[in-house]
């Protein structure tokens, strides 16, 4: 078991941007030496939120309304780890989405814990 | 310090619907090798969540509004382990919540990481 | 690797009431062993949540409008550590919510996993 820690670097432009970081999450793990476990991410600073959702862009649109309804966010995700792949679903992205006013450089943790 | 690897297959039969898994985690705990830790649960797909929830009827009536309201879900949730049992209060029960439109199979990913 | 098992004993006295308890896991990652890795906080019992968010006065008189919308809220939350300090933004405080009707004795839940 072990913990290897790393960082993403990331540039939003507006409000409710929505950054799909799920190419470069894999890289992390690919990189890494952890073949079963997870990956741990999280956003320093609240105004920010992570979350995966199907990243076409009907569903873009409909975002405002699904923030106010199901809210599948928050500061901190995690995805399993399997055979040094990310376990999502078909069509399942991990999303970075901006809720500052502004834009914003952001820097994510990402701790890759297992084995 | 371990990780085992599982999965959990589940059919939901409508837009949400709401599985209690609980014992059915615990089953997997209580079968696995890690005595402290954590359960880690994601749900691979965007269309379902998962979260903790009071499981009796009353509640369930008002879900809907919960979640325009305190929405306490997304596609990821841990829950510690201790000496081999999931630690959640007296009637608190782990949930899976369909948000699909149709009838889904879904295989929920298991986690446990510990020792 | 390792595992740490803790608890944080809190009194709550009011549906809505926001206690920022960073300081309070600061300590119990700072006497702990884990130097590098992630702390894990639970909240046994469905009626409270915990997130991150900045801890000002102007922040908290909207986040029932903020509950609403954006709703960053989980039972489960999890902050990196690196270097025995809890990652966070400059303002960003760890908080529990009360979501209880009444007044609540509350033990949290903390893990700590790493190395």
């Amino acid at each position: 078991m072990t913990v290897e820690s790393g960082s993403l670097n990331l540039h939003t432009r507006y409000e409710g941007e929505i950054l799909d970081i799920t190419e470069k999450i894999q890289a992390i793990v690919a990189k890494g030496n952890i073949r079963n476990g997870a990956a741990f991410l999280f956003v320093p600073g609240s105004t920010a939120a992570l979350t995966t959702l199907e990243y076409e862009p009907g569903l873009l649109v409909d975002l405002p309304s699904m923030l106010e309804t199901t809210a599948l966010l928050g500061p901190d995700l995690f995805v399993p780890i399997r055979e040094k792949s990310l376990v999502l679903g078909t069509w399942q992205q991990i999303v970075f989405i901006e809720l500052d006013v502004r834009s914003r450089d952001r820097t994510l943790v990402v701790q890759l814990i297992g084995e």
